[in-house]
């Protein structure tokens, strides 16, 4: 499956298959794509590309090559250029970053949400849309930053990828063969597949943490709790630690398929405190039931 | 602080403090109790009483030392008795096994609230109340019954006790004693500060990720759901697979506690959906750093 000039084993000092890697937001994902990259011998040099501190911070801790904060010259003759910037700067690069692509980028991103990403690829890039694949690698967790990058992080993890009609098939093979080569089970969906199913098993759960946090530390019992958190309330929070602001961008993004969540969240809520209010232990334990029997079947 | 004929260190073989433990029982806590009793060598003998076929099981795997279905013949001569039994059965077993106590019986509880345990042991106990020590260890997890019990399971867990007025002196320092001997960190709260506190550090949460679940599981995607459920949701659901039965009489029992976190969780809820309806990212931001910074806090 591996496309021409891309190896999807490490490369033992070979030429590397990519001349030079634009990664455009250095933080977590993009800092690991960067360090899965370099451990996979597959740049020549990468490009770390960031408005803030995190694309000099990557160059400081030896992530990136070279620090170029600015996006547009960030990307002059790569042949790889990833978008791993938080969901709301996603958008507002593809315009920035169009007139400087080289004519055989390819180009791919790492955003939770698909429709908007595509949506805003597809009206900046032009020819060049056809070199564009959309990618999501389903890794992270509730540490982020350039410092909590790793070149393992996508190990086992899955990608999806979502082509569009107009993707070419080359593009979308050395994408896929890049995240194969870094470890990931590479699958494909339709945006709205994706957007739907990730609104539910990712992007709703950690509006569901958030809040539940947001009750106990708006409540009388703030500090006490925190010292009488077990590990059943530590396990269910524990994404509620993640970056409120990338959260805010994605909930945001994605607020269609997110409320529709929500309301099927409210209503089996609905239904559990009825059961509770009336009483009714047979009703309840039938709703926990059914709860308990789906995440026993979680692989 | 240890009374005397308490070790709070293993025993090498001297005569056991305790002639004989009555444990009625014996799922993941009782079990653990029992392992951790006979560990310490702080038992001659280890009674293990169940309806079902816990006490059997718990016996056949050498947790208990005899296997007695009768509660009230189990604590015949019994010097230590630990009620583990499901939430919903414990308040039952006072009057029960009341008539046939040793008239030096310390007795003890590991029920998840403590208001309906205290309320039911006072009606029943009579002169034997004094000897009553009401306990809660905070351990436990998704997994149940007398196989997935464990000698080190309240190694550095808190257990929280609740004495009352009419509590012994004695009786409180050798059920301290015992815990302690557990490893655990033994701490004391009123009956209604901890089944507040735990209605909302443990109960709520729970009603939370089973409805987390609950929806996915009524839903049409939840058998893609179950494959691609990533770290977050697994994390953030693992006590959904708990047991039904058990969580639905906990819930049950505690219900004005968890009704009053049902509220705030909801009002909460509430106001970051009203902050997405309204696409309010400043509002969401704040709503979502305002949890993670109590998140952060939990030691």
């Amino acid at each position: 499956m591996s496309a021409p000039g891309v190896a999807v084993v490490a490369n033992d000092g070979a030429a590397a298959p990519f001349r030079r890697a634009a990664i455009l937001g250095v933080g977590l994902i993009g800092g690991s794509v960067a360090a899965a990259l370099r451990r996979a011998g597959l740049a020549g040099e990468i490009v770390g590309s960031s408005p803030g501190q995190d694309a000099r911070t990557a160059h400081a801790i030896g992530l990136v090559d070279r620090c170029e904060p600015d996006a547009a010259r960030a990307v002059r003759d790569a042949d790889l250029v990833v978008l791993a910037a938080p969901i709301a700067a996603i958008g507002r690069l593809f315009p920035v970053i169009a007139p400087h692509l080289a004519a055989d980028a390819l180009v791919t991103d790492c955003a939770s949400t698909k429709g908007s990403t595509v949506e805003a690829a597809r009206a900046a890039l032009g020819d060049a849309f056809e070199r564009f694949v959309p990618g999501h690698p389903i890794a992270g967790g509730e540490r982020h930053g350039p410092h909590a990058a790793r070149a393992d992080l996508f190990e086992r993890a899955v990608t999806v990828l979502c082509p569009q009609p107009a993707t070419g098939a080359g593009p979308l093979e050395r994408v896929r063969a890049l995240w194969t080569a870094f470890g990931a089970r590479v699958t494909e969906l339709s945006v709205q597949a994706h957007d739907e199913l990730f609104a539910e098993v990712s992007h709703w759960p950690h509006a569901v943490a958030f809040a539940l946090c947001g009750a106990i530390a708006a409540g009388e019992r703030a500090e006490t709790a925190q010292r009488f958190a077990g590990a059943g309330l530590r396990d269910t929070t524990r994404i509620a630690a993640s970056s409120a602001d990338l959260w805010a961008g994605i909930l945001l993004d994605n607020r269609e398929p997110v409320l529709a969540c929500a309301q099927a969240f409210e209503r089996e809520l609905a239904a559990v405190l009825d059961a509770l209010r009336r009483a009714d232990r047979d009703a309840l334990r039938a709703r926990f039931e059914a709860a308990s029997a789906w995440r026993r079947g979680v692989g």
